[in-house]
């Protein structure tokens, strides 16, 4: 029996550095795409379309794993709860994955323009740099179950937030200049960045729960 | 051994109805917030918000009894998978009450002005018609497991993504004369009936893979 709960529990560390290998994959791949779209490098644009492939492959690779788990260790109460909680959270990376790649089609569509007016590099700098942290303390958070962090990466949300409201209203100020389909672009760039981020905090909570039992 | 078989069929039964459930609950939601945006109706947006919650309660509750059947009949194999399979249905199905909601929120927001330029009505009319198919449809395939609907499904799809182009299109148009405000208004929109029409597809898809064990 203490041998096969340490297998078991082996299997559940595995389950628990896919997770954290798949927050550097989005944390790399946001990191690309905003530095793909600033410098308009179609090369990197491409290798982030490109790479949303294997990020998705370990998503259902990890997937598959955690269902032959349950299957095999029948686990009950709270080992159940971490499995399906792990199934969630891998659906939460997956969908950062595609945001990045969303991300990196609008540099490739717009090429070899600048999608991004100059004006407002600074402020989807920041956005990128905000999306890349929080997906990697997202991962320090898996790996850690530190909640203090896990509240952290919510209020790193928040700055995100504060981000796209000022975006937004950069768009709507009456010296507009950029035209209708610049709006369109960066109307969609923000809801990006800010769902990337809604879902890194959607991992965090989910792990705070684990661990207290309770909603932050 | 045949009675506790007979009751975890039950279960499962359950399980899929209370789906079907949530279908409807989304489709009359997004039925609800393209009416209250169409017509600048704030009471009914305000239903559409606060109805989004028995969405979510529902599918938080579905989820708890998914895990808890998981515990008790240790399930294996296809019985497992189609667990696994509903609590994701579960998850997409909750995100389409989401979208609605944030449908309704763009109305609510413009209100008693009209969030959409009267020309695009029509359209608008269609995205919302589209969508509420799609979700009734998604219903269908979840209590009948018909693998020709869940087909249809992705034609709708289809359709919808045309409607979803037909908008930018006119967002572009050289003469597009409703301002900046209107443009990010109408691609968040335009955001949201796609993304809910993708959930659809995705839960249909699920189905489809349940059924046949291939993707479409």
């Amino acid at each position: 029996m203490a041998l096969i709960r340490s297998v078991f529990q082996d299997e559940l560390d595995s389950v628990s550095q896919s997770l954290v290998d798949l927050t550097s994959m989005v944390a790399e791949s946001i990191d690309k795409a905003t530095t793909a779209i600033l410098t308009t490098d179609l090369k990197l644009a491409e290798e982030v379309i490109a790479a949303d492939s294997n990020i998705d492959s370990l998503q259902h690779e990890l997937e598959s794993r955690i269902i032959d788990i349950m299957a095999r260790q029948q686990p009950v109460a709270s080992d159940l709860r971490a499995l399906v909680t792990a199934l969630r959270m891998s659906a939460d990376l997956e969908r950062m994955g595609d945001l990045s790649h969303h991300v990196a089609k609008i540099a490739r569509l717009r090429h070899p323009g600048d999608a991004i007016p100059l004006e407002l590099h600074p402020m989807f700098q920041s956005m990128g740099t905000a999306a890349q942290k929080i997906a990697h303390k997202t991962g320090v958070v898996i790996s850690t179950r530190n909640t203090e962090m896990a509240l952290e990466v919510e209020r790193d949300d928040d700055e995100m937030d504060k981000l796209h409201r000022q975006l937004i209203g950069s768009i709507l100020e009456p010296n507009w200049k950029h035209g209708v389909e610049s709006a369109i672009d960066l109307t969609l760039l923000g809801r990006y960045y800010e769902r990337f981020a809604d879902h890194a905090v959607s991992v965090s909570r989910r792990v705070y729960f684990l661990v207290t039992g309770t909603y932050a």
